[in-house]
């Protein structure tokens, strides 16, 4: 099949994006609306077969999966700003001989994904690699700041600082759950709604518990000290919970003396404090036997 | 080198982003803002080693055309929409064994031709290929529909149109101009400056002059004839100039009896009428002996 007709009919069901999407896909770029105070989030990730999902790829359940996922990681990204996702774009290199129907499939359940998060693609581009090599896709989601909050960042705990987790962490590349999380945007919503400037610092848990909560420790220039104990895990989590990464809840810190509800009103998410900032660098992890581990020697880096 | 080491060496140069950056790389989302109607005009683009430039990655030079074409790929659009880029995002899948200094390279000219072309860079993301695989980039480009005119579309031609061209067609490819093209932004933004509505439909001619001008036939349900004599051609362009492609230049219409210079003042580029559109369906090269060819058979699909 050519890449033409591969576009046509990503174009036929591109009939609907809703509002915010003035011009969709057939034109050299798409045209979108920002939100009221013209400011956009934007944010781009990669999903690599062999890198980010396993192949061969032998089944539409598994398609639905790695659409799924390239869209949500993106989603996720706004959503750790306590943004709202508004539109898409996506890209995907196909190996030489990738079947049409899945390559189909492929960009439904893309097309799929982006408006059940809120963004519906408005555009993007599809390209055939000159032999076999890897499926690999990309989305670029844009999305509004909070109205009230703005956008949250990484940088903002202080000492005193709550630090929080939605959700339950580990086990999520055992599990498979990393091929089928829901980004956490109604949280996210739900806390800049309810805290405002109390929600002081958030990320997602991509990479693992530990590393991500050191960038915002490094981020702020305060240090984190998370309590092992408290930190809700899946029950089919292993001994590398604070390592595995891939869990994409999210990672947040309030002003002291925080009241949150045990879950989340919005979604009935679990919502957990683990731990505490105070004024020093680094992050730590506190055993109930007294071991402490500086969570820079945790995580997944590339 | 891991991923998060050069993603820092990306955010140290990254301290000055111009006005329209909000916030650069190092968070989960960058923050930028739209133009003053709040529309944003968005476009994506894949460059693939041994698909849209021939590997292997030996000089430095060759570094710079490859992140040059990258980014002018998508700012081509945007000025294909007869608009301003604004703000950029990047993705690179390095193959495994990408060396540190070339890869540094790349990301430092993306960056230098981003910013050249007003579009900076405020984020994007580096993953490794589990193996040797190929270099791919994406490059998300943001941007400002004319303030006046609105974004041009491929659907705006009514009979009686003329139909122009930019600069020179073919030879693209053999000669490696595809590698060093410069986007056609300045051109686009004089044209909807100075006719307004009367400039009707716009294309970069990417896939061949003879498809892109049957493009807009098609989206606007006209018949374009091109006089086949009247086609300005670089010196080294073979007998394939139509269907060569890459050539990055804008193909235009404007309403019957436009007159405009021969050179655009606002760059010396030349624009050159090389037919019209009339009542009718598809696109037609016209030969001085009376040959007439179909431009659906020519051009490059993928």
């Amino acid at each position: 099949m050519r890449e033409s007709d591969l576009l046509k009919l990503i174009y036929r069901r591109s009939t609907d994006l809703g509002p915010r999407v003035l011009i969709g896909p057939g034109e050299d770029a798409a045209m979108v609306t920002a939100g009221r105070d013209g400011r956009v989030l934007i944010t781009v990730d990669q999903l690599i077969e062999g890198r980010h999902f396993a192949g061969p790829i032998t089944s539409e359940e598994m398609i639905d999966g790695i659409a799924r996922k390239s869209v949500g990681r993106s989603v996720s990204d706004i959503a750790a700003m306590a943004g709202t996702p508004a539109w898409g774009l996506a890209t995907a290199a196909l190996p030489a001989g990738f079947p049409q129907e899945l390559a189909d499939r492929l960009f439904e359940r893309m097309s799929h994904w982006a408006r059940h998060w809120g963004c519906p693609l408005a555009g993007g581009d599809i390209a055939s690699l000159a032999g076999e090599g890897q499926l690999m896709l990309t989305v670029t989601v844009g999305g509004d700041p909070h109205a009230l909050r703005g956008p949250v960042l990484r940088s903002g705990a202080h000492p005193g600082d709550q630090v929080w987790v939605t959700g339950l962490i580990g086990g999520s590349l055992v599990s498979g759950r990393h091929m089928s999380f829901e980004p956490r945007v109604a949280e996210a919503k739900w806390l800049a709604d309810t805290l405002g400037d109390r929600l002081r610092a958030m990320i997602d848990v991509s990479d693992g518990l530990g590393i991500d909560a050191g960038r915002i420790a490094e981020a702020s220039g305060v240090q984190i000290e998370i309590d092992a104990a408290r930190v809700p895990r899946h029950p089919d989590a292993s001994g590398t919970t604070f390592s595995d990464g891939e869990d994409y809840e999210l990672l947040f810190t309030t002003s002291g003396g925080t009241n949150l509800p045990a879950k989340c009103p919005a979604s009935g998410t679990q919502i957990t404090q683990i731990g505490s900032a105070k004024a020093g660098i680094g992050c730590f992890i506190e055993y109930p036997a007294g071991k402490r581990i500086d969570a820079s020697t945790l995580g997944w880096d590339h």
